[in-house]
């Protein structure tokens, strides 16, 4: 039998709900939602990095690639980037920062695939971003 | 080869388009979005459990738990459930029936990683879940 | 160690970020979020099939597919389709297109799962699709 491990990086905030930060069986690792929220404080409440896209975009990477390693990935093993925006204004932006963010990780295989779509999330919050990983 | 099997409970509604509720291929498994319709009855277009949130969400996460085990599959295989909401103000209900849904299912394993938006929804719909899940 | 390759078929415009139109490691393909988009055009910008859905949902399918044959994979081995409308009303054209698309592709096994939802995208787009894939 192969075990499903539940995957919580010391930085994250407890899972408002019954779910796991991410989770590991055998060679996938699926991250959850993940936000931009700041590494936890005890009895603080979570909170975002910033009230700007570009804060929020790269603490939220920060916390998806957080769950990846705690797993035993990289981005080189990410297959499906899902991206959510609540502007169609903020794709231009969002691009922007994720392409350097990407430069600076020194991807050594292919990117993965990406789809980014428009919806709403709780007020406050400009991107939510979960990934689906193989590994080797 | 590997086959693909169709996973289609009893209990569900025809998909109104060339879908499948569910298809598992080797040890992946796919649930298809699934809403709260009650069980099929011949005749009759499908019916939600009920207007409220509460009756829609517990008839979805039975819906989608029918198919998983018509696959072989139990929640303890799920990595990954997509919760579709249409309003913002729904999230603090829906993790209360999804907290106690889950407790009452007796998880041996941690549960699945979980991403939750807001979009639009048919008429009348006021939550839709899919979910992959890897069995052993 | 298995490779992960990215999929970039000739008609297709590169994408507007650091993402893969598709990915494949070991018996794992993921296609990203496509519109419909003609094939590439040097010194052209990407320009959508045409303004109707019926247009862009056939271009957009052509396009999942490319990139699945790209992989060594074909609707057969699709597992999950996710379509992103835009507007709840074209559900149902929508399901038209699909179900005589599917027809006309001669599927061998049961079609994948699906979930559709409806959320934002970009000015002009009425339709995004991306779909998993998981090979024999």
């Amino acid at each position: 039998m192969t075990e499903k491990t539940a995957l919580t990086p010391k930085t994250h905030t407890t899972p408002p709900a019954a779910f796991s930060h991410g989770v590991r069986k055998g060679n996938i690792l699926q991250v959850a939602g993940q936000v931009g929220f700041l590494p936890a404080e005890d009895g603080k409440p979570p909170t975002p990095a910033g009230p700007t896209l570009a804060e929020q975009t790269l603490q939220t990477l920060a916390n998806v690639k957080a769950i990846l390693e705690e797993g035993g990935a990289s981005w080189d093993d990410a297959m499906m980037i899902r991206v959510y925006l609540t502007d169609v204004d903020h794709f231009a932006e969002m691009n922007e920062m994720y392409d350097a963010y990407f430069e600076e990780q020194g991807l050594t295989q292919p990117p993965a695939a990406r789809t980014t779509v428009y919806v709403g999330l709780p007020k406050g919050l400009l991107i939510e971003i979960d990934a689906l990983a193989v590994l080797d």
